[in-house]
């Protein structure tokens, strides 16, 4: 340990469930002093076998560093485990995933406080922290100086991508993001669902699906954001709104005929034809954009 | 041209929408004598002009050679270009969009005829007809030795994959990759939708999304496929359904606080409650194929 070498510099964290925990190890391992607290001490007694100290309550493990590192269940949990601490002059950086919201009323909670605030997203499970190659990173926003202050240190359990100083953008990248996933997840599903009563092995399947999956994203993604960008939805169209949507009969068809539910494929494939109904059939999909928002 | 070697077999080809005059133009280029014909005869001039014979009617057109390819607008325009033309003897292979049942009722028809039959699910958009590199492909099943005999013509104008003898797996294949596409669609749509007003660059945000996006869809459907194949929704699961389901107030709550509707997720994360009050926390997210099922 080199407690007081700039590059292992102290480290307190609150919270200490699977995602706490992963990151403990890593700052453990690469020889930062750490102070642990969590609601139920139990939780940090391996931690404490592995080097770190564990303070008898959030206001001393609060003042036991400067850097002070929170991942709890919700904002709610933050609030009642910081409450009675002094945050006067620290650095508090909240991983607790939260709303944007939430984030930007917390940023300002702990600038009331005397702190400076950085939010973070977390993109990755705990089985990814600390496993550089797994590819998870965190998404930071907030007070730029304390990120650029202790950016090695929150650089040693993921990567970091500093997203603006807006505190809420971190969450919003980070549910962005999921949000999206889960729509590939319910087109992937339907896919599944499609061919489960037929003679085609799902393990042969899986890869021209993620293939395809993985060959449109990139195109459509760009193409997305280039358009809402310009404003016209109508350069570089390839399959048009209107040469889709006359192909959506044939997607419903199949899902009845397979036997299967069609509730994933139609809140899109209803707002296409919304949009058509409104705009112009030479437009790509970018207009389901605009329909979403209330 | 080598209109009697073996790798410029005749084509006939009837259909010259945008992808049908997409793959006669590769027919063309690979020296392969080519006979056309389409419902409005002006769409074949061009072609004729850069070498293609046009055909007053189909049955003159399908007399004209052995391999005999369709690319219409549905399979009611394939019953009526075909239904006066003599097939006896002709291999039919079907690049016309249509469900997996329209298609083995149209390979049923046609072996009624005396044809070989062939389907085909075209993965792609004219632009990527004729370019290797843009990674369209085409489906295919239905007569295997009718793909043998000509799977060198076939693979001019797109890469192949022979998906099976029954006629209907082309079709479903390519339904259910582009069914899952949408999925992805609607969930990237969303993730843009939060962003709209914010100050965030879409132009920045835009790798962002596609790297997750992509990054998730591998593990996501190959765990799927497995999970699907033993029976076993519990093993190797990172993130549970129990949790899973935890978190998606917070994609909920930021859609409400970005004034973004929640359309495009609600479906999905009813299925994820649906299961989860039917069925085990520690599950995967897999149990979700087994709801769409009827």
């Amino acid at each position: 340990m080199t407690a007081n070498s700039p590059s292992a510099a102290p480290v307190t964290l609150l919270g200490l469930g699977a995602m706490g925990t992963a990151l403990a190890r890593t700052w453990l391992a690469a020889g930062h002093p750490l102070t642990v607290w969590n609601r139920s001490a139990a939780r940090t007694e391996p931690l404490v076998a592995e080097g770190a100290k564990a303070a008898a309550t959030a206001a001393q493990a609060v003042a036991a560093g400067d850097l002070v590192i929170v991942c709890l269940l919700d904002d709610a949990s933050v609030e009642e485990a910081l409450k009675d601490t002094d945050l006067t002059g620290k650095d508090l950086v909240n991983l607790t995933t939260t709303t944007p919201a939430q984030a930007r009323g917390r940023a300002a909670w702990a600038t009331a406080r005397g702190a400076r605030y950085l939010d973070g997203g977390i993109m990755a499970v705990p089985p990814m922290i600390g496993v550089p190659e797994a590819g998870g990173y965190v998404f930071y926003s907030g007070a730029p100086d304390l990120f650029e202050t202790h950016e090695k240190t929150l650089a040693v359990p993921a990567g970091t991508r500093f997203v603006g100083a807006d505190p809420g953008h971190a969450a919003l990248h980070d549910v962005a993001l999921l949000s999206a996933m889960y729509g590939m997840f319910a087109g992937t599903a339907h896919a599944f669902a499609l061919i489960r009563e037929e003679s085609i092995d799902p393990i042969a399947f899986a890869p021209l699906l993620a293939e395809w999956i993985t060959a449109m994203a990139d195109p459509h993604i760009a193409q997305t954001a280039d358009q809402l960008t310009t404003g016209d939805y109508t350069t570089n169209v390839v399959s048009n709104l209107g040469m889709q949507t006359a192909g959506t009969p044939t997607f419903l068809a199949t899902a009845a005929e397979q036997g299967v539910s069609p509730e994933l494929l139609n809140p899109y494939f209803a707002l296409m034809r919304r949009r058509l109904a409104e705009g112009s059939p030479s437009e790509d999909l970018t207009g389901v954009v605009d329909l979403l928002r209330r």
